[in-house]
């Protein structure tokens, strides 16, 4: 609007050159005070300029105070070291936009966001985007948004859909740019959010980070609204989302009720903040060297309930690209012990200091990596309560073939699309 | 900017009237259709208009769609209800901005904000305020920002300190008022909800909800950002805030490393956001009958660990108006007992079938009323671990009377305020 009004300003201008007399010039000249006057208005509330250093100050002018407070508190050793770190977020819809938010309101250095999505009123049930923004892409709406809110965030954002062929290769170049942070080990990001609504997009963001070897977080919320969970994806360490059927928080709903054919899936703004800010909590954790970094998370809003596991890499997995991570994790699995174990030494005073939930009615534990055996994906039938796979075991599958799919191969992505659209609960 | 606009327009009209020449009106002409394309504009976003009656329709234009699938889903009974209930946000911070987004974007019939202060720069760590906003009440900017959001709401914003006489008897005006829905039982609210930042404000909302027999939910994050909590509170039925000294979760720092004196609370937008989350998700299932509306649900951030535990009313309260409605409560128990029953057997598929974590490493449960006893205010000195209290219990502090405070009486709301300061982790 700003550059319409000068637009405005020249034509009055124009217009006034065309009298001499000073009779007529006088009234333009009044029109122009007036139109500069409302151009200014849009400029009017407190602009939030860029910060050069992130200052601890205590001045209510200060949008970084709060947050440097936790080095004093003593929860973070260096606060301000957020600036170097690039976040991806891949989907920008309830969860995604969420963390976008909270990311640039903490002051991360770089963030890429990726969606090929419009803005609907039909998403305004949901946390940050705003009805005036319907229409727009996605993305366009929450650089927007996050710029006004934020401008020392450097903000990346690609309109594309990545189970594409060519926005997946986008995908993976835009990790692979190290512009930002050139000295930077391995990829161009520090972390890889995926906030995606659908199997095919994650098997996506699976495929791109076990190739790049890329640490990624996972999120969902259930199609019913109320449950949903986050989970740490470190190639070669953990499971990737291709080891192991995915799992889910149970509802406890009767999954009876759940008409799937032709009905839209339910959402809340509850839910999705949850899930986003157990997300964004837990990338702060990762990033920033403090507290319990959760390898799953649930979030079973109907009873308040949070189941946590972890889930070891399947040594059969499917994914290529995963295989050669656990076979690089396994060569450097004594070096990363010891480094581990050096890391561990140092944070003592400030992580968990018995296992979570242990011997408990819901057989939840935090288990040390001796135990893991025992819940790795090959074994882990018996899986914590609340927690149910979205899919059935490869295993399962390739021995106990159903009547729907009997034909089918697992490796066949549209066939499990369709597992899940009938499973998934 | 639209009036300024229009204003700008009849400056042009008046300019082109004192000119009959064609060729010195045209120009004129032309900078008028230019500036009333600009005020257009301005309006050019599809804004939302209101809806008369929420439909589940699956269109990209229903606002409404994803919140009526929960019927379908077989979540909630009737969606449509909420647009009947009022609820109160006292302290629109942190946590009370985000939960007033989530209602409205919810579709709550009527909000009620409450809150003194001013959008500054340092509290743009956290969600919702916008830095064009700073210098505005918190409760203009929230209205403004949640109007645009959902016309539908009704907002009443009430810029006051509860804490003060006059604050405090305009809250409890405002909360009596039953014009919203005047067959309304009880008071004109269905809800309240504490987001405020101090103890003092708390007391104030307590007394308030005592007074009118008014169930509440209180909500709080620790200093250090890490860790918070929610609370149900029903006067005569659970502990009143001032029962017994209120609980905390313990984030498991070093209380040593705080240093208290004139260091800013830190705070994190995760946080905040999960604890408006948690909040809102116990307000819609409390409103909506679905679901375990939690008695208190704590927020461990580093462990990410979550306590739960009930408290009973202390049968000597300090608190006159809580005494009365515990005596209210026990007359007319069995006359609820039956109705509770006659609901619980109703929700039966929906709710838990078992107390959750019970017997676990945490000692937490949810317990059956005959058990309560056992975690009374009065002998609960074994609390969940994980959770701590904010002050020494009224009892521990009158026998145990420490050097800073002997002569102090634990009626005076000074003095506790002073203890909090001198404890409070």
């Amino acid at each position: 609007m700003e550059e319409e009004l000068k637009e405005v300003l020249k034509e009055l201008n124009s217009l006034k050159q065309s009298f001499t007399d000073p009779s007529h010039r006088a009234p333009i000249d009044k029109i122009q005070l007036h139109v500069e006057r409302i151009a200014n208005l849009g400029n009017s509330g407190v602009r939030r300029s860029k910060v050069k250093d992130m200052s601890a100050e205590v001045v209510d002018s200060n949008p970084y105070s709060r947050l440097m407070a936790l080095q004093r508190m003593g929860i973070v050793e260096n606060y301000e070291r957020i600036r170097d770190f690039s976040v991806a977020i891949v989907g920008v819809g309830g969860v995604g936009s969420v963390a976008a938010e909270m990311l640039t309101r903490c002051g991360i250095g770089r963030l890429l966001l990726y969606d090929y999505d419009k803005v609907e009123l039909a998403n305004m049930n949901r946390l940050f985007f705003r009805p005036e923004q319907v229409n727009m892409t996605k993305t366009d709406a929450a650089v927007q948004t996050l710029s006004d809110i934020n401008p020392d965030v450097v903000l990346e954002s690609y309109t594309l859909n990545i189970t594409t062929v060519q926005g997946f290769d986008t995908f993976v170049s835009s990790l692979k740019n190290k512009s930002f942070r050139p000295n930077k080990e391995g990829s161009g990001v520090d972390l890889v959010l995926s906030c995606v609504d659908n199997y095919e997009a994650r098997m996506a963001v699976n495929q791109g980070c076990n190739e790049l070897n890329q640490t990624w977080m996972e999120s969902g919320v259930s199609e019913d609204a109320v449950s949903g969970h986050i989970q740490l994806l470190i190639p070669g360490e953990t499971a990737c989302f291709a080891c192991a059927p995915p799992l889910v928080v149970a509802s406890g709903v009767d999954e009876r009720t759940l008409k799937r054919e032709g009905v839209c899936a339910a959402s809340l703004p509850t839910t999705m903040g949850v899930i986003a800010g157990l997300l964004v909590q837990n990338t702060l954790k990762f990033l920033l060297n403090f507290g319990l970094v959760s390898p799953y998370l649930g979030y079973n809003s109907l009873k308040d309930f949070f189941p946590t596991m972890e889930m070891k890499p399947n040594p059969q997995c499917s994914n290529g690209a995963c295989m050669e991570r656990q076979k690089e994790y396994l060569i450097l699995k004594p070096a990363r012990d010891a480094a581990a174990k050096a890391k561990m030494e140092a944070e003592t005073s400030l992580v968990v200091e018995a296992p979570l939930h242990l011997d408990n009615e819901w057989s939840i534990s935090v288990v040390d990596e001796s135990e893991l055996d025992k819940v790795d994906a090959k074994t882990s039938d018996a899986l914590p309560d609340g927690l149910i796979r979205e899919l059935p075991s490869a295993d399962d599958y390739q021995t106990q073939p159903n009547e729907a799919s009997a034909s089918s191969n697992i490796d066949d992505l549209e066939d499990l699309r369709k597992q899940l659209e009938a499973l998934n609960g």
